[in-house]
């Protein structure tokens, strides 16, 4: 099959690699229909996360259709068309049960094969999907190929970022970035109940997005967050920070920004090596710092209806639609923001 | 008046200070009766914070008698009974409005003058409390000193460790350090309804009181606390873990502990220079970190009730009572945990 595949820093090739096969009874395999490229599979392309394999398919965020499956497999059958989280989970297990999915002990995540392990990703034209009958899920009506996709990752990420963040109507926010999981975190913000985001970028495109879904927003490079957020709080602070960017200068912006008694909260991994706050500063503001993988397996379920419902926009951060064959260049656009790019999508 | 004064690293005097005055019209000056030696006096005293005027008297836990009043004062009279947080509040502003007390916005921490600017301690015969009418309590019947004492400071302290650890009845909890901090927060978990709580230490004196407040004891120096964590909790690690050392190695026992999805709450300040994990690290645990300062003010009037039912020995843990002018002793007892010191009161 073709596939996307790591080749080293910054290099991903469009190349034929060995079709997956079925490899346990509760395995499925999906025919891929539309993938993207997520802000973190530019960690594995810029090498930020070492030790993938070379050739290994990339990505995970996908959908499609289900083309075979294992001797096990009763609740799916072939033609299903399916949507997936990023990872794999079993339903059963400890954190399955209280809602932490993406902790499953039997996890993996697509699109990361280290010393011949894991899990070939969904930019390529067939995924191998373990623990099949939990990990997907049947596209419900009413969702079209793009919400399902982004029902996997982004839309369910955005959302679990505002959750860490214990929206409360009256109270203040801000959302460090307008990429896609800030935008996602901006609609999942109002959907839990608030009513004043700002939205913090030094890019105009991405504000004027963040603004259509009903952030305030805050060109960085013209306004100083800290000084507005403090103008519009009696001088506290916002009462919780979104921090969706994920390196030191974000995240000391947030510690900056969050007032005593805030919650700083985080989705993504970050290019970080240290943490932007000491213990001692963190103490000084009664911090509340919340960081993790979102459970989107989970999530996903909650989130079906919204999508439904189409009161929000979701897919309008879709800016790039192109072939699968042209991933190369979709990561070159992406990673590079060029021509204004948030999100690149691929059709096999 | 007779004072216990900061005279630079690793020295206090007993000395004669001039007595305070009534400065603002809703001050009240306090004649201490009992007061005592906090963990954090220890960060001054080893100057691990830097800063602190010569000559300023030491100290924030205390209790007394109200032996003078500003004009403005109308519910303190003279001979007023009163135990006192270790820091002022408005109980009119918006943090004290939220029970978060201790980041009030005029609050002021007993025994620290920096420029001249700030407050002497409570390791005195007099004491000045600014906003006296919201930072006093008059102590109720059924409240002997030493209960007032501990009120102002540890018992809150200890109960708002557990609280940030989000306890639940079917959780497996882990307290690092069974000094006064960590005792309380035992003893703050099981009123919050903790049934197992693993409380780790290598002095068997404290291993031994945290076994009497109902804490299974481990010796850290004879078992390995993260190998037995995650033997009770099928491999997975303590749901909270209430870090009350504050330190790099303490930090970094408490991430190794705390499972996925978990809770590491702190309510001192640490001598650790960074945080004991990096974000990554915070990620990968979907990490939850809550620290900072008591609301003591706020948790007083809550836990008066439990301290008269008399269903906790809260007093217990004072191991050393010494009249006030033999404090620097205790200071040197307190420091070196000399004679399995815990905690120090001084009599004036």
């Amino acid at each position: 099959m073709k596939a996307l595949t790591f080749r080293g820093r910054h290099k991903v090739n469009y190349e034929t690699i060995p079709d997956p096969q079925i490899k346990a009874l509760t395995d499925v395999i999906v025919k891929v229909k539309l993938c993207a490229i997520c802000g973190s599979d530019l960690h594995v392309y810029h090498e930020h996360e070492k030790g993938m394999d070379h050739a290994t398919a990339m990505g995970h965020e996908f959908m499609g259709e289900v083309v075979e499956t294992g001797k096990e497999v009763k609740k799916l059958k072939v033609g299903d068309r399916v949507m997936s989280p990023f990872s794999t989970s079993c339903g059963q297990c400890f954190y399955c049960k209280k809602g932490l999915t993406s902790r499953c002990v039997f996890s993996q995540l697509f699109g990361w094969v280290e010393n011949g392990r894991g899990l070939h990703g969904g930019q390529a034209e067939y995924v191998r999907v373990p623990i099949a009958e939990n990990t997907l899920i049947k596209v419900p009506e009413g969702i079209n190929d793009e919400q399902a996709l982004l029902l996997g990752d982004i839309i369910p990420t955005g959302y679990f970022c505002a959750s860490q963040a214990q929206i409360k109507a009256d109270e203040v926010y801000a959302v460090i970035g307008c990429g896609p999981v800030g935008l996602m975190a901006i609609l999942g913000a109002i959907e839990q109940g608030a009513e004043k985001i700002y939205a913090i970028d030094t890019i105009e495109e991405r504000l004027s997005m963040a603004a259509r879904f009903g952030a305030i927003p805050v060109n960085a490079s013209k306004i100083n967050p800290v000084g507005l957020l403090r103008e519009v709080t009696e001088n506290r602070g916002a009462d919780a920070v979104m921090e969706a960017v994920g390196n030191s200068a974000a995240g000391k912006l947030a510690y900056q920004l969050v007032r005593p008694g805030g919650i700083i909260s985080m989705v993504g991994v970050s290019t970080d090596e240290s943490m932007a706050f000491s213990p001692t500063e963190a103490y000084n503001k009664n911090l509340t710092f919340k960081v993790g993988r979102c459970p989107a397996r989970y999530l996903m379920n909650k989130l079906i209806p919204l999508v439904q419902s189409g009161k929000h926009d979701f897919t309008s951060i879709i800016t790039h639609r192109l072939p699968l064959s042209e991933g190369v260049k979709g990561y070159d656009i992406f990673a590079n923001k060029k021509d204004n790019c948030l999100k690149v999508t691929l059709a096999c």
